[in-house]
């Protein structure tokens, strides 16, 4: 599926309105930054109170229905939390309440995943910027109970941490861990992702004035993510497997590059 | 002010209910989350559809009635976005809607800030974690009408990109620019953080594995934000100034000592 380039229809909730040369509908670039983001902020409203609650949390798009899915394909996002949280919840009293219809196909999530790739220094404060890749996804939460998609998104998320770690880690997972971990699942209803990339720019007036070109640096600060040098536990006995190494090697490399490319002004989702 | 260590109360909304042993509730602590993030996700709700809306934004927290507050004491934060965005018309609609008594405090959004400082890697997939620094403020959203206001708020959150970067910028800024920014100040009513940091730990039985000892790795990848090597833009005509430079070695010290601290258990904010 992933050859057709699917793209998230442009419905009011998703449709990017400012700098709209930057929106990206693409399921395969938005998965992506999703994918990429260690952090997921998943905001929920409740009847309690005006604010609407976001939580840091740790999430992955996967497919359970069909785990050989590409990154461009339809897919849902696993959410990893404590059992008992107030979005757990929540969720559980949106989709038990039978006296409310409209609620239980799950309850309504905002999903956001941000990337800064860098500083872009102008002449003009009005004219500075971020390069950075950001997406924002909408849908329906619902706790997965069957125990195999349990084990499925468990999985799915421990790899996203560290690829490869859960087949490293003690197995078989044991029942009490098993149901004291929350998972959500979230169904996607629409989304968006605004990528900027580039070079600093000003306006024409600031370009002509040499006593500001004399006198000030403009340019892009680059900004990524860095994995630093592995710090063993007290009780751990070997040396860094090559699965981690790699990884680390990887992070760095391919962190380092994207916002080198973003600095260079090309518009590349990890 | 800083003296008394003022702490947000804790209400039903923000107190922190899982592994609360992480809560922390200090304005200090708290601000200082929201200072060193360089995006924060700004959550509200609408009338026309069920999902809350985030926007990742640039903020940042200070006192235009006392400019001198410390990091410790009452502050607003101030958030950047253009004039006729989402938020901003929302935001106006709520509080000119002179019928609706109860929103004329302005919109009612949720502020979230996290940091990601390592990834914790045990013996068991259910004893991984993350180090990490989040923070979650909740308060009323208002357009910022006064011109000085807006102003200080400019000024404010451009050095919050590069410190003292506004000085160095064409000045004054056009009447144009003042009128096409907008500027969100944000009273907080309540808000938390919470602060994981550490190494990893495992329970009874997988320490006494000695196969899984023997054979897993377990430890800290340490994680923090790094700005590379500036990138000069095309019509850059002047070397890297001493307060970038010295901001960028700053910015790469200060986020590697943090996230190798946090590796050591050292629950600081940056």
């Amino acid at each position: 599926m992933g050859h057709f380039n699917l793209e998230y229809p442009k419905e009011a909730v998703n449709t990017v309105k400012r700098y709209n040369a930057h929106a990206v509908y693409a399921l395969e670039t938005i998965h992506r930054i999703v994918n990429t983001c260690q952090i997921l902020h998943v905001s929920f409203t409740t009847t309690t109170q005006p604010f609407p609650v976001t939580l840091p949390m740790i999430g992955q798009m996967g497919s359970y229905d069909r785990p050989s899915a590409d990154l461009g394909d339809p897919l849902d996002i696993y959410l990893h939390g404590y059992v008992s949280s107030r979005l757990m919840n929540t969720c559980r009293g949106s989709t038990n309440d039978e006296a409310n219809g409209d609620n239980n196909e799950g309850m309504p999530v905002c999903i956001a995943a941000s990337h800064v790739d860098g500083l872009v220094l102008a002449l003009a404060s009005y004219s500075h910027n971020y390069n950075y890749r950001s997406t924002v996804l909408y849908g329906y939460a619902t706790p997965v109970k069957d125990e195999e998609e349990k084990l499925y998104a468990m999985e799915l998320i421990t790899n996203s941490v560290v690829p490869d770690r859960w087949r490293h880690t003690r197995q078989p997972i044991t029942n009490a861990e098993i149901q004291s971990t929350g998972i959500l699942k979230v169904r996607i209803s629409s989304g968006s992702a605004k990528i900027s990339a580039g070079q600093a720019t000003d306006d024409k007036t600031d370009m002509s004035n040499e006593a500001m070109l004399d006198s000030t640096w403009t340019g892009v600060l680059p900004i990524y993510s860095t994995m630093g040098e592995p710090v063993p536990s007290s009780y751990n006995r070997v040396k860094l497997p090559t699965y981690v190494s790699e990884f680390a090697g990887d992070y760095n490399a391919d962190n380092k590059e994207l916002s080198l490319k973003a600095a260079q002004g090309e518009r590349r989702a990890l």
